[in-house]
């Protein structure tokens, strides 16, 4: 049973249909209608006109977005557990041309106004020192914590005061949304947000993300880069189709909500042993090495996450079985 | 009817069966079973050993090859109207980290010796001048040209003597093993070239073109710039599904046959105003400006090559009505 | 007797004398009052307002204008000679971050409106195509020529028109100076140059260029690349001297005379094989193996340009009797 | 009176001879005689063979060697507070390509194999993380500690184990000398360092490090990538002057021994208040903000290193009246 990851996960029948649909002979790259639909889409979303991008990955999103908000000699704040600094392998300093993630702390992977400011103030402004030009806030976070519009806003209004632009790596955007219940626009551009990789893959997507741009003015800069990067899709409908499939009657949401609620019931059969409380799909807990051990014989699947801790992620579609055995399991350990 | 480009064309049903089929929870990234299968699968197909990557585009998979076979100080010799410099928005050059592109001149686009010879010679042997350390040729070229395995062998032999490493740019592969009727061993690593981009998606697939490492050593450091480019699908198997789709019972050959054979036919229709033998599924002609209006008018798309140039591309899946009747017009003109 | 290259010769006893006053204690880097000069001093060379810096090679000064000028996803356009595209060893595409250099053609290394928008519109308008963002031309070129100001304003005007920015890579800027007799403004900004890079190190100096921003709104810009190319010197003060001392009593015009009256008179004693009008102060002459042979004999030393082709570089420093014995040889071939 | 930084030094009047020495037509770029003289001299200080280049600053020597031992996909460890971290914009990350500097903790920006060790096993073995190539190593650091021959042959072992590459940032080499006793080779390449960025600005210099390489088969991509970065001056033999100059009659050691003197010195005077012990030119001390305006009032330049504390370097031509003064003045706090 596989808790390790929700990239692990099957893609929703919509999904595929739409591809299947998708399957005719149309202009290539983006100039098909498909894609051409995509800004209508998104801007319904967020109750403002956007640009939405397809591209193939969350890593591709994150460094395309950084790489036009920063340019090659500033600097870009995160977290420092943060996916970009961690584990995208350096896409970041790749598509930017070398510059520099400036790693600020944070209770569980969550960066605020004071360590942004902290970490800000201690670099001396001169051509010696890397300045900042980018804010990047994951949500949900790599502990699985969601940022709360308030707690956007509040790192928004320190990035325009600090004269910085900020993105927001959406991957598991639509848990964040679910378990805030604030809008899409409250917790992107009205929080000062101006660039969002939306994430579809690990909610039921196959190979497409969204890249919004709250800032219209990005998008052809962003267009060139795309294809620079080798991301450009010659049959882009297929990628198009599978948001449009994933956007259509909120399969997004009903996704995540079931992915979150899972979660929940995890976190309720090991209440006494939560690192964080639960916000999104994702249990970080304590638990000692013979558990386990003991979980891993009744055959659960889950990830190490740093001594003496665990992490299980719930997928969207996990069977209730499953969730089940686990948190029986979770609470008899 | 669409003539414009391959590009267009629609992805072959067995490459959406197969996706369907790839529908389960599975190991992220490419440590699932159907990605394992492709070092072996190609292995059989260029009867030796080598690494097999999916890439989601040529783009991308000539741009990780030439950045893995270029230190960014040092050139690469191609054609000066290949694809790589003219038409991947500089791709080699980000990848590379600024490698130079060294054009050399050849008959509708293929490189020979000579040309290369010339090429290189004229670059004084010194830290001012840029030194070449790779060449990438294209099979079938630009102009839908296919060099043939002497061809092949003849630039891999100079390549060798210059210590320079030997790249081919495979778009329409396929197209040029039906034509030369060389094997693909033949046309590749027993002519010394040491890296492959392999195309399927002009040829029925839907975002999967393979990178073949002939020189295995090469594989390590291709992974981590894959990961680093955002190329690393966390839902890996849908790719690898698909190619495995193309190479079952020879599909890729199947739909270069019928693409080649397309474009043979409108040659012999237009067969006074060829501007090249067709050796691919290609066809540039001679065609002044009234006679393509005329075309147009008929409904007939394809592109404006130059000034009193047309190319019409012949798709996997072109309807035999399609090219019945652009033969017919092409032969009335 | 050495016409092999100005960047031979020695540096003018003034330049030392300056750095040797220079030698005390005082601010690190670019705050010392020296440096601060530079403004001033150059803002009236130029007759209004730039910003002026020191750079230790001309390399540094072009890559550093052109990666401020041309982001690292489009091109600059330059003569397909130039140094920039052929003896800089992609010091361009390294500090750009891989743009591309579009080389134009045009006579003796001479750029033309009309070659510029030859180039220009061969390349179509989309995201496949690397589209140009700047221009940079070489004032007097690696032929020799000298721009004339209409010749600039021709091609300023150009820039403009297609949104593109303009730089002058003035090694010899000097030369052409003296050549035309026009005033340092009239051929640059006043032509719609924005950026110069200044040589001083062929003419008498040192260690130092000087890079000229006519749009001071790239100075900051352009310091912290400086830094970050690792050509901020602890020591700058002894680059200012350097510079001051050159400009001072109009130094580099006296040098820069001299070295063209030199041209000229070898251009006289060779007049019947002359490639090139001189303009400057290199003479490109036509002269088989033999009689190349004979001056090598006669202890002169220079450069062969190119098959039957030979170059002779006269220096600030030349000594009247060394012109005075070449011209006496190449008239008497 | 000036102590805040070395940078500011005056230059040794040797230098400055020894430049004006060099002044006469001479071959360019590093042809000349002075600068093919450096290997030699190098090798006699190291008493091994080696490659030896100037570089006009510390910031080009180290991101040069950096560049040259790390491919853009890998990291760097480095000290988190060292200078090519925190002090040169960036320019590791410019001259590799987007290489990290995975920054490691250690007493007074030392490092050492557990702390080492500690970051890299924090660095799971696969794709998604940044996997280490390189260390770099400060003598002395940041905060004037130098490293012992014993420090840096252990730390030389684990990179040898590890497969790691080691450089050592040398702009304050010769107080390292000075301050251990220790020969040249015993502190580098018998202790496992492949590249040194050995500094003389700071010590007496204008305007040229040597940049040393113990493994000689770097050399060749070394140049190429010193011209593609704008650093092959071409009146180099003004460089190589200034660094044979320093070494001849070991004035290197000399200017490092009285600028340690000094620091003694004043260390003695201020004894109760050191942070760390004094082992270079540097003293830190605690001091209050009161402490250190009435410094100031006496005339005295420093600077403030944090919170509570200064930072005093002494250079090699600081008058003894000044030491003393600040002893005095210190002492009397």
């Amino acid at each position: 049973m596989r808790f390790f990851s929700d990239n692990a996960a099957s893609v929703h029948p919509s999904v595929l249909d739409a591809m299947a649909q998708a399957n005719h002979v149309d202009t290539a790259y983006d100039g098909d209608a498909l894609s051409g639909a995509l800004d209508a889409a998104f801007s319904e979303v967020f109750e403002t006109e956007v640009t939405a991008l397809w591209i193939a990955t969350g890593t591709a999103a994150n460094a395309l977005a950084l790489a036009t908000l920063c340019p090659p000699y500033r600097g870009i704040v995160c977290h420092r557990d943060a996916h970009i600094q961690n584990d995208e392998a350096g896409a970041p300093e790749f598509y930017s041309g070398g510059a520099k993630l400036l790693g600020a702390e944070g209770e569980a992977a969550k960066l605020t106004p004071a360590t942004i400011t902290g970490l800000l103030d201690g670099i001396a402004n001169d051509v010696h020192r890397t300045q900042a030009a980018a804010i990047s806030i994951t949500n949900a976070t790599e502990y699985g914590q969601s940022y709360a519009p308030s707690e956007v806003t509040a790192i928004g209004a320190l990035a325009k005061e600090r004269g910085l632009r900020l993105h927001m790596d959406g991957a598991r955007f639509a848990n964040a949304v679910v378990h805030t219940g604030a809008t899409p626009a409250d917790l992107t551009w009205r929080s000062g947000v101006e660039a969002l990789s939306f994430g579809f893959i690990k909610n039921g997507g196959l190979s497409a993300e969204a890249l919004i741009l709250f800032d219209r003015s990005l998008a052809d800069e962003v267009r060139i880069r795309r294809k620079r990067a080798g991301h450009l899709s010659s049959k882009g409908r297929y990628q198009a189709a599978q948001i449009l499939a994933m956007l259509k009657g909120d399969l997004w949401l009903t996704n995540a909500r079931a992915a979150n609620a899972g979660a929940i019931r995890l976190a309720e059969a090991a209440a006494g042993r939560l690192i964080n409380p639960v916000q999104a799909n994702e249990v970080f807990v304590v638990m000692h090495a013979g558990e386990v051990a003991k979980l891993r014989e009744q055959g659960f699947d889950f990830y190490d996450w740093g001594p003496g801790e665990a992490r299980f992620v719930v997928s969207w579609d996990q069977p209730e079985a499953e969730i089940a055995a686990l948190a029986t399991a979770l609470a008899a350990l």
